[in-house]
């Protein structure tokens, strides 16, 4: 399967891909394995994913070596890319057709199999967290539209203006596709994808996962993609794996896609071997195209694409700084 | 695994246990199996749920027979459950802690996987057709909240006024909630759940599932359960089969609760043991109650739950009517 492994594009990484590949594969946590979308373009500047991969990655192992959850980990690793104006989601997430933020995320432990997400959120700075009042406060595991900003109030996570949200960037990309709409129709303003995910596996083998998005450039108002749906963006059981998916997020929720690659490790897979199957599954069965990274209990990491570039990094305990490529 | 046969409460239904169990098992479509909610009370006069879900096996069946697919006949299925003010979905749908409805659905057919549902809809009186609109009319699987409404107007689906949605029944129940709300705190005013849902195989394998529903009583505005959502209240893949989950839908989204029910067929279990398989899961993983209606491509049937009641009904080819339980 060439074709979720590495891209014909130009490839930028702190290792080779074989070198990776034994990293991945070697067992202990803690260790914390980030991703920065699948829709990173060949042409953009690698640095600026790489260097913000990389930082989520260590935060997150600083969380777990000071004996936070891995859900803190995978949750502090995620807060950080989604203040990053590189990545969409949170700060610099992209916009809808109407022209504003509407943000996904969720969260997921893998022990007690406690979740929460929030879906088409407007008014707050990061939604994670909000994902996780979800999940630590409410009986509830999803919230969605002006109710999911009603209980961020509720909770007292400040409102935070929606045009804070719009970095120059994005707003010069919706106006691109807003001029493409104009003259072919909305269906035809469509941009790069992109998400942040984390993975955290701490060292008693304690799984969790946390992913977010600003969603699809020029989006219908409403749309919901993968992102804040347990089982198809994020999913976390300890008896099989963590992980995060990234892509087109229609084709993702179509195979529960972060649910078939937790499976594939139960089955006996490694988390990389998992990757690859369920990046398979998208493209075979729902025509998707995307990325997913992986966390087994045992602390061997896995990702996969088969996009040009999607953003990465992992670190595990007794690496001094997070290896990252694009 | 007894607790998931049958409850020690009195079972009201057309045939035996063991009958049912030989007919769920026969091969052959066209068939449609549907169910009205694992949360009807043992104190609840049978007669309305099992002539509901009966009529509906039946709009079903003849839709396939005329020629329609099998979306169409989980659809015309799901849309009589709906607009029967006996279950908790479409027109009699249980209220918000605001006093209002909030609407979830979702449908999937399995030759393509193409889906669709939507959360949080206040305006549709049939919330099924509008995830069909989804599914068939955008790029989209999932709308929520007041984009979801926008979208019914775009489509040209009547403004239905929520006031229309709410039965004396519903509203009745409401105040006792509010109640205890006020007395006791929101937490305390639980209610029963309920759900309907429409697994129909045609003749050839197709499968399609569709699930609706208002979602838990006195649940805070913005809550979405496992009803609009892929792989937890919905999944139907003709490699796999067709469920539809109804129960606690928190639970069911954390154990993707219909997405393993039909992988377990993949498995090689009947639709039955898929459906009891799905309802241990959901409980000694998630500690959650609820049941599952399933139909594979070969046409066997299956149905199983941990709550005292589920109303269900199936029909096949041959059955001059449908033959409900609960």
């Amino acid at each position: 399967m060439q074709y979720v492994r590495e891209p014909m594009n130009p490839y930028a990484g702190d290792l080779s891909i074989s070198d990776f590949e034994q990293l991945l594969d070697r067992k202990g946590g803690p260790a914390v394995v980030v991703h920065g979308g699948a829709g990173t373009a060949v042409t953009d500047d690698p640095a600026p994913y790489l260097a913000g991969t990389r930082r989520a990655c260590e935060a997150g192992l600083q969380v777990l070596l000071a004996g936070g959850s891995a859900l803190d980990a995978a949750q502090a690793a995620a807060m950080l890319l989604e203040d990053d104006p590189t990545f969409n989601a949170g700060t610099g997430a992209c916009l809808t057709s109407a022209g504003d933020c509407e943000l996904d995320a969720s969260c997921m432990e893998g022990t007690r199999l406690n979740a929460g997400g929030v879906a088409v959120v407007k008014t707050v700075k990061n939604p994670i967290a909000l994902a996780r009042r979800v999940c630590d406060d409410t009986p509830h595991v999803l919230m969605a539209g002006p109710g999911a900003d009603a209980f961020a109030r509720e909770c007292g996570i400040a409102l935070h203006d929606n045009a804070l949200l719009i970095t120059p960037r994005q707003l010069a990309r919706w106006r691109e596709l807003d001029v493409i709409a104009q003259r072919e129709g909305a269906d035809k303003a469509r941009g790069r994808m992109g998400t942040i995910g984390a993975v955290a596996v701490d060292s008693r083998g304690r799984l969790a996962a946390c992913t977010s998005t600003g969603g699809t450039p020029y989006k219908r108002p409403g749309r919901v993609g993968d992102t804040s749906i347990i089982g198809a963006g994020t999913y976390a059981d300890d008896s099989e794996a963590g992980a995060s998916s990234t892509g087109l997020g229609e084709a993702i929720l179509k195979v529960t896609m972060a649910r078939a690659a937790c499976l594939r490790v139960r089955d006996g897979l490694s988390p990389r071997e998992a990757a690859v199957a369920a990046v398979a599954l998208l493209r075979d069965r729902a025509q998707g195209d995307g990325g997913i990274i992986v966390a087994g209990p045992d602390g061997r990491l896995g990702w996969a694409h088969n996009t040009p570039r999607m953003a990465r990094a992992m670190i595990r305990v007794g690496m001094s700084t997070a290896k990252a490529a694009v």
